[in-house]
């Protein structure tokens, strides 16, 4: 194998498969990135087994030369060294060269190292999926999907479904799905597919994060292929694997409340920066990180939190309106500013149906993004 | 005492002082800043007994009103609270004032807190220095000679008097000089003094790093005062106090070589950048983090690391010029980078006198600044 490549095209695949790679992992290879020169380019491979992802790099792209293959081949390289390597070469252009069977010599300029390589023989094979059934879905909507519901999944693994998010796939519609059982975010969007066959997995909610800080803000389709275990997404010049979970998520439909008592419409920034403020000083105590809200007269709500040995705080925020009956409930500061992050810049509704009973959060006018949060007792 | 105060001006204010204040102090009112409101504007402390910041702030200033004082007063808050309070306030102007005792109301636009404060009478004094004796130095030169000699302190405690920075006051001069045992960083420069007194002291390392975070970027001067276990830097609306180390620094002048048998110059940006290549592989094995230097034919110098596990590495570098002797050294890419980054934008000239013995970096044509490192026998 001998190729020569654009040092920033290199690095930019680099850090993307490098996503993927675990220096944790108990199989050895898998701490090395697979470099396969072919006569069309080269690509880029790394995985955990979880995951794995596949970056190419063509040899011509919009009219620019970005590699020059001498001699096909490949090999496995210590991602650890090699990624390290990539962004400190002093040239543009950097030439990798296996010689002696593993032995691989990169050079830029003046500088010329010689690394220990690995058989890409010995590599892991990526998941065969069969490309039958393609779901199509806009780059950005598929990273607000994400963004918008991954951040409630479970950090325990005493359900490890929760770690996940559900996706459900009818009629035309995807349905993503989070909770850690405190908590729910509920996000859905019409996607375009070639075939009318539903799904119903769980995606771990770590892959997501992942994808999301690959994928470019685009507007461009990225194509998905579900198979039994796997998942497959496909964006230009790259492709993303994960392992889906195994097991069956719960039915979350009827924890949403479908009646209201009392009705909040509010401007999510001034509501978001309240609730941080109250928070400030909630975070010992016997429910730490709990602020309580209590509707006022002419539309103020009132945002508190005591912790006798520090102080208290009083925030009030002017809401847009308030229907229904008066309110006092307690709740997590830090599942509500996760939950308004994910509605930032809309105006939002909250629901709520009495002090003990789950409420949830919409943007006004918009019932496909949901936002559920149990409160909490105090004493 | 109750006060309004610009926001923005407060939040730098306990920025500063915050450098002072552990979390871990053993006394407990050090977890607080103080706040004095006097007829002349507020100040506020923070120490942690070895280092105290003194900030003011005036009411007025450059035809701005910075401070509005309805009562003077003084209380001590926690800081880890206050700090991030002011921080998130909604409004412009921050009003506090203390109530019943030591109760104290932060109030800004509709948000208001309620801490409990500490009694400011149990707050320690200040150390007083007296004024007879001032040095004056540019910021900015200050803020060199410290960040061109500190890196180099010893982050040991077997011998605590290398963990600070030796500086020497005589004959109009500074020279401010930096070992660990293994290098050495030494600076100087002219000082105005009002007085003829020679010092021979040594200021904690982290006393200094936490000064050169605080001090703008100006060449208005500081005024130092040096007692007998004191240091005082006096800038604008700013007091720095920190404890002078005890004991005697070692002489370091006979550990400096005064002829060579090699000299090198060479760029350092260029050097530099070799030698943090050349220290990517040389992480483990038997002598961690060393690379080896070798004069070539025609100016070339070339740096290398060999870690049998992991790869090889071979930079070359077209030096300005060698003289005298053909020269193989082993040293620490560390120290190496640590010297090179502090004399940035210079051309340098690297002296040698033989395989094993201590080398020394120089700005060419400027012997105000020294870089001493001690090779690495390889075997």
């Amino acid at each position: 194998m001998k190729f020569s490549i654009q040092r920033d095209r290199l690095i930019q695949s680099v850090q993307d498969v490098m996503k993927a790679i675990s220096p944790r992992t108990t199989i050895p290879i898998l701490t090395g990135i697979k470099i396969t020169a072919t006569s069309e380019g080269v690509t880029l491979t790394g995985s955990d087994s979880d995951v794995s992802i596949e970056s190419f790099i063509p040899n011509e792209e919009d009219g620019n030369q970005l590699v020059e293959i001498f001699t096909p081949g490949g090999i496995v390289l210590q991602a650890k060294f090699f990624s390290e390597i990539v962004k400190k070469l002093p040239m543009d252009t950097i030439e990798i060269e296996v010689i002696n069977q593993l032995q691989t010599v990169i050079r830029s300029g003046k500088s010329e190292f010689n690394l220990n390589g690995l058989d890409p023989e010995e590599y892991p094979h990526l998941p065969q999926v069969s490309e039958e059934n393609v779901i199509k879905i806009p780059t950005d909507i598929l990273k607000n999907l994400t963004r918008q519901t991954v951040f409630a999944v479970s950090t325990s693994e005493t359900r490890p479904i929760l770690t996940g998010v559900n996706w459900k796939v009818d009629s035309g519609n995807l349905t993503c799905i989070a909770t850690d059982s405190h908590r729910l975010a509920m996000r859905s969007a019409a996607i375009e597919y070639t075939n009318d066959a539903d799904y119903n997995i769980v995606i771990p909610g770590k892959s997501l994060n992942e994808l999301n800080k690959i994928l470019d803000d685009t507007s461009e389709p990225v194509e998905i292929v579900i198979t039994e275990n796997q998942i497959l997404f496909k964006a230009k010049h790259l492709l993303f694997f994960s392992r889906l979970l195994e097991g069956n998520y719960p039915d979350t439909s009827r924890l949403i409340p479908t009646e209201s008592k009392t009705d909040l419409v509010i401007n999510t920034k001034e509501f978001l920066q309240a609730i941080d403020r109250a928070s400030l000083l909630a975070r010992e105590g016997r429910n730490p990180n709990v602020v309580k809200l209590t509707t006022l007269n002419s539309g103020i709500i009132e945002i508190s939190s005591n912790t006798p040995e520090v102080g208290k705080v009083i925030e009030q925020v002017q809401s847009e309106s308030i229907d229904g009956e008066d309110l006092k409930i307690s709740f997590s500061a830090k599942y509500m500013m996760d939950a308004l992050k994910a509605l930032e810049g809309f105006e939002i509704r909250i629901s709520f149906t009495g002090a003990m009973r789950p409420f949830i959060i919409h943007p006004i006018n918009d019932e496909s993004i949901l936002q559920l949060i149990l409160p909490v007792r105090t004493y």
